[in-house]
Parts: C-alpha cells; structure tokens; sequence
C-alpha cells in the first residue's frame, strides 16, 4: 500500500532506516516514462519511493505552470501498481514557505547553458535547486531519472557529484510510442494532426545518427541531415537540432567520442524535447 | 583518539550509524573560539566531528588563500584535547576533484549581498557552496558555526533552511580576548601596535549598541557612534560599519525589533569583522 506524505518531515521519517532507497523525482502526471523508473526504484532497493510535485521554480515566467497537467489519482494509482512505498506530494508551501524564488539557487555552469538552457534560461537553475532540496530530504538513495530528458540527467549528474550527495543518479532509457515519439506528460497537448507529426522529431535525430553511423564528422552536417527531415513538417517550429558530447555538452568538431543528439521543436502548443545517442569509436 | 580521514568516503563511513552527530566545519588554524565549537558539538552529541579545510572557493582573486594560516599538528591536538572523534582533513583535489571553480554553486540571494558581500562579491557563494558539499557529506547533524562571522551564520541558515538538510545550525557566542578583540584565526597578522588598536573594532560596535540601547533610532546616528570610536584610530581603515535585522541583514529605518551591529576593519595585513547584538523591545 502507497503511503502519501503531504510534508517533508513524515517522508522523511518514513525512509530512516532503510537498507536501500530507490527514490524517483517526478512532476506527477505519470506516463509508462515515468513507469520504468519506478520499476527500476523498486526493482533494485529496499524501498522504493516517489516525489510528485509540479516545481514552479524550473518554469520560466511565460510558461505552462499553471496549466501543467496534473492528475494525482491516476499518479497515485501507478504508484501503487508499481509498488511504491512510499509518495512525497507536498505543496507548494511546503516546499518553499518563504515564497518563490527562493533565496537559495542551485546552479551547475557550462551543461546549463546551451540548448535547453538557451531557451529557458532559469529552468536548470530551478531543476538543480529542487533536485538538491530533494536529495538533501531523501538522504542516501539511488536517484531514477529518464534519459528522455538527457541535459537535466547531465546537470543532475554534475550537481550531485559537485555536492558529494550521497546519491547514484541513475539515467534509464526513454520510453517510445511505436512511431518513435518519446512519452512526456506534454504530449496530451497534441492534437492528432500534430501528434501525427510530432514522430518528426525523434525521426529527425535517428537520420542524424545515421549520418554519424555513416561515417560523417562535421556537425554541421548532421545538423542539416537532421533538419532536412522536420524542416518540411508544417506543424513543427524546430527550437534546436544539436549533436554534443554526451557528458559535458560541449559542441566538437569533428565529432569524436560519445554524442549525444538532441532536439526541441514545438507541435502547436506542445514544446517537445528528445535525443538519441551516437559513439564514434577510438580510431584502432 | 581522534581519527583523521583525508576523504570523504572515509569520513562519511566513519559518521554511518551514529545516534547524532556534532559537526564543527573550519578552515584549520584553530584558536579558542573552535574550541568552543568543538566543547559544544562533544556535549551535545553522541558523535563529534570536525573538518579542516581551507576552501578555495570563498577566497576572492586577490585576498590571501596561499598565505591563509596553517598548522594541522596544532589543530589535531586541539581536537584531540576537545574529544573529537572524527576530523575530515581533505586535499583541494579530493573536495574538488574537478577543479575549482566548480560548475555547481550554491547562492544565497539577498543576505549575501550587503557587508562582506560588497567587498567579497563572491565569498558567500564560496562558503555557501562547501557548507552545502560538507552537509551532503556529514548527513543529518548539528552543526556548529561562531556568531563572529554573523553574516555567514545567517548564510548558512538559510541555506540549510531553504534546501532542507537535516541538520541544525547552532550559532555560538563569539570568544574574546580580554579587550574585547575577536579570536580570529587572522589576528597573527597583526603588528604589535595594530594588535593593539584592533580592539577598536569591537569598542566601536559597543558603541553603536549603547547608542540604541540609549533610546536612538536612526541608523544613521548609530553608525556615526560607532565611527566616533574608530575613525581616529590610525591604525585602523575601516570598511563598514552597519546596523541591519539581525537575521534577513537589511537595513531599518527606524531602527526595530532584533538588531546587529556588524563591522570590518584592516589593520594592517589583516582585515577583521566583528558583530554585536542589540534588542529594541516592542511597543507596549
């Protein structure tokens, strides 16, 4: 039986003393995404727990705060098909009670700053700040993040290692609709002529990684075989196509090593957000 | 027998179990105000624990982080003395193992910014940024800091407030010498003669709180009182002298409630701050 914490200090108490904590950090209206983390929380740990909770501090001020979908029965039922111990689903208030934005900001430099970063430029500051406030409330614990969401898993890496938080940050792999869409709590924005076209996206980085397959360096070029594939969609605003090194983000040229690629494009109102990943072996 | 652990690792396995936990963070080149930090961790806690580490992080460019004091066989027997069970002592390249400055920051919006902060804009985040990393390590403790950096005290506190650490910071009276001189680990800077005119610093703040405890409510008067003391000393260069909420650190105009006159002078090589506190009841 899940057993729902409305405060800090009952999640808290709940967890002390447990061999192993798999903890698994969400924003609630939970997708099979969201499923798998919490199959691996339960599957390797002695307990295994959730946080839901909509984070006003990562949302820019023209954002979709307010209207982020939110379904806490539905939430809470996964949990309990899934196993969960235990659920943090705490207010606002009880998160930040001397109001937002905190005095507190959490930021992690350089793996902030492009892309995502661009675009939204306190959103990582504010994904950071929750995420250590979360860490530092868990305690000891494996962390399940997905790789859908492959810059913040890099920044949540980064920061809980700066920090020395005694926490494994576990990266799984995005779960996919069987056109290749990647599942996100956002896709319920979608009409169905851009949900038809929103498998654009994930088509657009697997043609970039062909190319890199096929023996191409300059990232330029995998840039324009990416957007050679959505820049005719008509439902598609691309916001970025990019191809990086998968751990720091940093553009190479020629590529070399383990990339990632990564892409945000709107679908009406929908901004959706996926990537794919490419290793260029060490010449022998 | 104090054992001294040069990683975290080490430490953190060493602290595992313990009932409650007393932590003492410094920079080394203890001197009796430390030890009234490691006296109160030791009666309070099943376990006590100190670090020593001068953080890179919270010095500015041009201020004296090579030059800091050292001497760790002193500060060993102190610990030693004070029953200490535990120290972490660790190299700049086990704290930071990435180089500093680190990508992760921690600030502290607001209470960083007047005082020390104006004349160190980036020390707060430096101290900010290693007492969050050594609470992450420690776990859930109290955690023991003196009164004489106030400002810091009240960084501190809110950092841990904001992002939920599971440790309780306890501020300590400042110890003195018998003219009223703060203990500080820089005083061996001081000259003979500067030595003997740093104790206008804190006759200068005992100014101030005289001065409000005489019925004045004009901070601007309070701080002239205080410079009254002080400006004619030669030895003495001030910085600032300031009276502001003893918590939040803003000014008040009238002066209200709880207050804290806080200043920093040079004399010398040697830069000093000290604080005193002073209380405006309430209306009846």
């Amino acid at each position: 039986m899940t057993e729902v914490h409305e405060t800090i200090a009952s999640f808290r108490a709940a967890l002390a003393g447990a061999a192993s904590v798999g903890f698994v950090p969400t924003m609630g209206y939970l997708h099979e995404g969201h499923r798998s983390l919490l199959d691996a929380a339960r599957a390797a740990n002695d307990v295994a727990v959730a946080s839901i909770f909509v984070n006003p501090l990562q949302f820019g001020p023209t954002e979709d705060l307010a209207a982020y979908p939110r379904d806490l029965d539905r939430d809470l039922a996964m949990c309990e098909a899934a196993r969960i111990d235990h659920v943090l689903h705490p207010s606002v208030e009880e998160m930040y009670p001397f109001g937002t934005p905190t005095l507190t900001t959490v930021t992690v430099a350089s793996i902030s700053a492009p892309m995502e970063g661009t675009s939204r430029p306190t959103h990582f500051a504010g994904v950071a700040t929750v995420v250590a406030k979360l860490f530092a409330i868990a305690g000891p614990c494996r962390a399940y993040f997905g790789e859908k969401d492959w810059q913040q898993l890099a920044v949540v890496r980064r920061m809980a290692a700066d920090l020395s938080f005694p926490v494994e940050v576990v990266g799984c792999p995005t779960v996919r609709e069987a056109d290749g869409l990647a599942l996100s709590s956002r896709n319920v924005y979608l009409t169905p002529l851009q949900r038809a076209a929103a498998s654009s996206l994930n088509r657009a980085l697997r043609a970039g990684v062909a190319a890199v397959e096929s023996g191409e360096r300059d990232p330029a070029k995998v840039r324009a075989a990416m957007h050679a594939v959505i820049d005719g969609v008509p439902e598609a605003e691309v916001d970025y196509l990019e191809v990086v090194a998968a751990d720091t983000l940093e553009r190479l040229d020629p590529l070399a090593g383990t990339l990632r690629l990564l892409g945000a494009a709107r679908f009406g109102r929908a901004r959706l957000i996926d990537n794919e990943g490419a290793t260029i072996p060490a010449p022998t």
